[in-house]
C-alpha cells in the first residue's frame, strides 16, 4: 500500500532506496543515439530511448522527470508517446514528476491539474510556474489534495538569467521576488503536510545558487525541493547537500543530460546508452549521499 | 504573399477584415453540446466543436487562440486533436495562437519554440510566461525571427490575483514588476519591428485591469498587444479601447467562453452552437470598432 500522500510517498522512497536523484527524461532529438533514429519514425525512438534509461536507473532513483518539451517536440504525436513513457516509469514503480512549469488561471488551470493529477493519470506530480499569482497555483493545489498527487511550484530556478526577475528586492516588504514566492508557496502547502512533516506542494530551487539553496531551506522547512542544475548545468553534491534535513529528506536532485547522454560524456558506444545512464545514476546517488553524510558528521 | 513577419500579418489581417477579435478555443468537455458527446469519444468531439466554431467565425476574426489545457484535459489524445484544429484553422486563413504560457530554458525553451513556431507547424505566435528571465524568453525571440513567427509575453494578465506577484513594487527601480516586465518585453522585441510600426515580439496585458492596459499602451509603443479578459471575465469594449492606436492597431481582444459557449448564454438549442459563436462574434467585432472609433473621436 502506497502512501496517500505525495510528499510521503517521496520520502518513502527515498529511505527504502537509498537515493535522492531524480532522472530527467530530456529525449533531445539530435542527441538521441543515432541506430535508434535509423531503425524507428521519431517519436518511437524516444519511447524505446526513454523506456530502456527507465529499466536502467528504476532501482537507483526515487524519480523520472520527462520534460515536456522534447516530448512536444514531436508535434501531433507528442501526448502519445509521452503518456506511454510515463506508463512505463510508473509500472516500474518509479515517481512521475511532469516537468511542464504549466500556468493559467481558474478552470484552465484546472484542465491541467486534472489532466495531469486525477487518478487514471500516471503523474504523481507536475512543476507549475506562479506568475499568475494564487489564481494559477490554488486550482492544483486543490486537485493534489483531492487525488493524493503533488507539485512543485517554480521559486529560485537554475538558469544564469533566474535573477533578472527572481533576485529584485520589493519595496514594501524587504523581500526579494524568490523569498516572496517561497512564503506563497510554504502557505499553499500548509493544509497538505503529511507524516514526514513534509508538504506535497514542493519547490524548484536551482543547485547552481547553492547559498540561497540553504537560506530557502531555513526559510520554508517543510517545504519539499526539487532542485535542478546538477551535472550539466555545474552544480555538485557538496552544493546540494544544504537542501536535506538531518534524515537525509526535503530534497531529489535532478539531472537530466548528465546522465541520459551520459554514453557520449563517457565516450562508450551509443548501443551501451542505458548501461551509461545507470553507471551516471549510481555515481551520483553515492556522491550525494556522502556529501549528506560528510554535511551531518 | 503574406507578409515575412508575424506583426505585419497580424495588422494586415485587422485592417483587411475590420475586426480585432481573437476568438478562445477553451473546448472545456463539461460545457461542450450534449449531443456532440453521445455521438463521438471526447477527441473526436472536441474536434467537431472547434472546426465548426472555426468555420463561423472565421470571416469576423482575425485569430483563434487554441488553450492547450483543455487539449492536455484528453490525455493521450491531446496533441492530435490539438494539430487537426490548428490545422483546419490555418487553412480558412485564420492566425493561430497558441496559448500555452510555455516557460523553459536554453535548449529546453529551444524544444518548445521549435515544436510549435518552425516552419511546418500551423501556429504563427504561442504565449511566454517571463518568470525565468531571458534564458527563458530569447529562444523563442530567435525562432520567432527565423520562421516568420512571434510570440506574446505575459505581463500583467487578467485574474483577480495577478497582482500578488506583478503589481509589488521593486525598490532599486521603483518600478512595478509588471512595468519591469514590459521593459524587458520591450526590449527583446526591438530587432523584430515590422513595416506597421509593430514588433512581432507582443505582451498578454489583461482587459480587466483598464488603466494599466492604457499606461502600458504608453510604455511600449510598439508591443501587440493580446488582451483577455473580455465578456465572461468582465472588460467591456470601452474597458479595451485603450489599447489601440489611431490606426486602431496595436491589439487583439480575446474572448473565449463569451463566443464558444454563447449558445448557452444566449438559450440556443445545443445545435446552434456555431451559429451563435458567430453572432457573438459579430457583435463584439462591432462594439469594440464603435468603441475604437469613440476613443478617437
Amino acid at each position: 500500500m502506497r502512501p496517500n500522500n505525495f510528499a510521503d510517498r517521496l520520502c518513502a522512497a527515498v529511505l527504502d532506496k537509498g537515493s535522492r536523484v531524480c532522472v530527467g527524461l530530456d529525449p533531445n532529438l539530435a542527441r538521441l543515439p543515432q541506430f535508434l533514429l535509423e531503425d524507428h519514425p521519431p517519436p518511437q525512438a524516444v519511447e524505446r530511448f526513454c523506456c530502456a534509461i527507465i529499466d536502467a536507473v528504476a532501482e537507483h532513483c526515487v524519480a523520472v522527470k520527462p520534460q515536456a518539451a522534447y516530448f512536444e517536440a514531436l508535434q501531433q504525436e507528442a501526448s502519445p508517446t509521452l503518456w506511454a513513457v510515463m506508463r512505463h516509469a510508473r509500472q516500474t514503480g518509479l515517481l512521475v514528476i511532469l516537468d511542464g512549469k504549466r500556468n493559467d488561471i481558474g478552470s484552465t488551470a484546472d484542465a491541467y491539474a486534472r489532466a495531469y493529477l486525477r487518478d487514471d493519470a500516471p503523474v504523481d506530480a507536475i512543476t507549475v510556474n506562479p506568475y499568475l499569482g494564487s489564481d494559477g497555483v490554488i486550482p492544483f493545489v486543490k486537485t493534489a489534495a483531492a487525488e493524493a498527487r503533488g507539485l512543485f511550484v517554480l521559486v529560485k530556478t537554475s538558469n544564469p538569467s533566474s535573477g533578472e526577475l527572481q533576485d529584485l528586492r520589493l519595496s514594501d516588504s524587504g523581500k526579494l521576488v524568490y523569498e516572496q514566492m517561497a512564503d506563497l508557496v510554504a502557505g499553499w502547502g500548509d493544509e497538505l503536510i503529511g507524516e514526514y512533516g513534509y508538504s506535497s506542494v514542493g519547490a524548484v530551487v536551482g543547485a547552481t545558487y547553492p547559498r540561497q539553496l540553504a537560506e530557502l531551506r531555513a526559510r520554508m522547512p517543510q517545504t519539499p525541493f526539487l532542485v535542478p542544475g546538477y551535472g550539466a548545468q555545474g552544480a555538485t553534491a557538496q552544493d546540494v547537500a544544504a537542501a536535506f534535513d538531518e534524515r537525509g529528506l526535503g530534497a531529489i536532485v535532478n539531472s537530466s543530460r548528465g546522465i541520459i547522454f551520459a554514453y557520449q560524456t563517457r565516450d562508450l558506444p551509443p548501443t551501451e546508452f542505458a548501461q551509461a545512464a545507470q553507471a551516471a545514476t549510481v555515481e551520483m546517488k553515492n556522491q550525494i549521499n556522502s556529501a549528506i553524510e560528510q554535511n551531518a558528521g
